[in-house]
């Protein structure tokens, strides 16, 4: 569940670790990236625990693009985690935390050539391709180096959802990967490319395999090779608790009828991570017969984002059309989705009861600026520090540098002692690539 | 129009001031910014000529935030434009850029203790207020200092219009400001203020005219003030060229029926700035009875939106699920809006047909990364070059280093002299704050 690794102490301060996060801001200013070390290793422990309990060959790849900071990184290789990269960023990255080039995993819809270099000359455990053109210039380049990489091909299994508005232009899903149905051909044709072991299947998110089993059964004896490396990719997140338009619509109804607005719905309910572990295991050996290939996971935001909090300090509050708004210091330049159920806490009154229904915006002077909309909080005064948990994944990998400087982030032990795992960007920072 | 400046060379190349462009992205690398000093030079004197003709005391600001590069930046102030800064990131690349302080307007929803001192210190021009909470600490903090500062008014005039689902949940724009209807009240209470020289009233964007300027001689008469500035803030873009979700259900029931897909609308018309001029001025004097005040705008978009362009490289084509996508070296972390309507030209064979409908995305493996969809191009080849027009606003300076490191800007001189305004970013440049 989402913040419960937070404590409140006697003095109403929420503590993480035994750490008084007033203190925290206080010392390193906001806003700031606080991770927690201890939740971070035991959701990669949990995580492949849950797989490797019922499977004896099983590689869990931390998805370096999910929060590429080294720290963290460094924590995940400490466990025991492979990394999956995709960019040469991201490789660089995984080279700089330390993760072995025979654990690092290589993914992506297109990849330059300077990356697939890299990725052979580094001898990576495993390249996943998702097109042909992609797999002839490997082909090519493993050729005049005169080397032979282990490569998966992903298949896509994609569903039109008509949930977004770019929906109704395509299927956005449908560019990645090699469509599911030309698996077979595609594994017939890819195999006699000379240069490559062609012996890796993948498919992302892992929903897809009562469909995916039985075609890895079904390319395995049909052209008699052994697939090595299952390739399961992510969507194994805790809880997936997001607003979506009809969320909107039900709630603007409600509010239309003079009933009380009520966005506060409880997460929707994801599957386990135990039970994942089980249903995995068992229809791998059900549908193959045997445990004889790696079984490949890419989970990134199960890792890490409810590892993470972004401490944000209240800088006005203002009442204008109805509204109740809330001023803080960061927002959509450190958190994109705002639409994402998060409970926000105050910090130095984390005992105060809620009875505000406010908007908390950032500083971005954007019309969509929102840290979230609509959640009940306690009376919120100027000064007041906020805590939002949910915020490890896509948020400091993906933030901007948009009007200020990005923050500092820290790291907080499992005895309470505080490491800065990120450094606070100064007005010059920002600029120091540019020329007059 | 967007793009005019490119010319087609014999060689089928575009070119822009006699650059051409194919040798450009060779020698630089894509993505590119490449920025065209004599547009952005005639994006001025066609903006401040339009008001100054029908005005005698006009201040146009430049908005840092549009575009915070220091290159462009110097251009602007060398043209004799003024500063709009809304934080401190902005006012260090303002003074960087070598906008005298008494040449500098500060803005934004709420500003931190830290940039109102900053704004005291160095005495700038104007300090536009949006809250009493606000006003009351400046008036603290000048009485400290032991200044009297220029302050204005930001008085807003909302509009809902539930073209987005966050209108659902609120008016997104209503925290902006103070409320239209309490002006002459707050102008009041405020004038109050024993350490303020409040003098200024503004309105974002300017459409808002008919409205503001009888308050304006309604608090002048009423309360026998002299508001010595007047600021009409922004929103004076070109063409406005978005597509919307009605375009979009639209085109989705076009297809049902069969008929061809179509998106390619002409910008929607909006007025031009000569005619902006004209009217502001004949309205200012008509409605106050003098030309008395200084007239202050701070156009962002307008100045620089045309004169930028981004350049990408064609990495991966493909069909899959009966669209052709066109993978590009840059998507969202360089350029958000895909659904600005941008015509799209291919670099290296300007003069070829268009003959297909694509999808072109990005880099990121998001879903949503997308450059622009459901446009026709000529039939693309791996390797060629794209540009698109209208990428100088709100690109740079709102950019991510998500999985890969950030561009390099150039600036393409009147006479074709290019120059590097910033440099490309390495991977080790953007995990340099990080400590592990």
């Amino acid at each position: 569940m989402q913040g419960q690794q937070l404590e409140t102490a006697k003095n109403g301060h929420l503590q993480l670790n035994g750490v008084d996060l007033v203190d925290l801001c206080d010392e390193y200013g906001t806003p700031l990236f606080v991770f927690d070390e201890k939740r971070l290793r035991e959701n990669y422990r949990r995580f492949s625990g849950a797989f490797a309990r019922h499977y004896p060959k099983v590689a869990v790849c931390y998805s370096i693009k999910t929060n590429n900071n080294l720290g963290l990184c460094r924590i995940m290789r400490e466990e025991g985690a492979f990394a999956e990269v995709a960019s040469l960023l991201d490789l660089h990255v995984a080279m700089k935390a330390g993760f072995p080039p025979e654990r690092i995993v290589l993914d992506g819809l297109y990849k330059p050539e300077g990356l697939l270099r890299e990725a052979l000359r580094r001898n990576l455990l495993l390249i996943n391709t998702e097109s042909f053109s992609e797999l002839e210039l490997l082909n090519r380049l493993a050729g005049e180096m005169g080397c032979r990489p282990t490569v998966g091909l992903r298949l896509s299994i994609y569903v039109r959802k008509f949930l977004n508005p770019e929906e109704l232009y395509c299927n956005p899903l449908s560019r990645f990967g090699f469509p599911f149905e030309d698996g077979l051909k595609v594994f017939e044709k890819a195999r006699k490319l000379e240069n490559l072991d062609v012996c890796g299947l993948m498919i992302h998110p892992y929903w897809g395999i009562h469909q995916f089993l039985p075609l890895v059964d079904q390319i395995q004896k049909g052209l008699d090779v052994k697939i090595d490396f299952i390739n399961f990719g992510g969507g194994f997140e805790k809880a997936s608790g997001k607003i979506g338009f009809p969320d909107l619509v039900k709630d603007a109804i409600r509010q239309r009828l003079g009933m009380k607005s009520n966005l506060d719905l409880p997460p929707r309910k994801v599957r386990e991570i135990e039970e994942a572990g089980r249903l995995v295991a068992a229809e791998v050996e059900r549908t193959l017969g045997n445990k004889d290939s790696t079984l490949v996971f890419e989970p990134g935001r199960y890792l890490v984002h409810d590892a993470g909090f972004l401490m944000l300090k209240t800088c006005l509050v203002k009442e204008a059309a109805g509204y109740k708004w809330i001023v803080a210091d960061g927002g959509t330049n450190l958190v994109e989705d705002y639409l994402e159920r998060r409970e926000i806490r105050v910090v130095n009154r984390a005992d105060a009861q809620r009875e505000e229904l406010v908007n908390i915006v950032g500083p971005l002077l954007f019309a969509r600026d929102f840290v979230t909309l609509k959640q009940y909080l306690p009376k919120i005064q100027e000064g007041d520090y906020l805590i939002l948990p949910n915020a490890g994944a896509y948020t400091l990998s993906n933030s901007t540098q948009f009007l200020n400087p990005r923050p500092a982030a820290v790291l907080v032990g499992p005895d309470g002692d505080v490491s800065i795992v990120r450094e606070r960007e100064t007005s010059e920072d920002v600029v120091r690539m540019d020329r007059i």
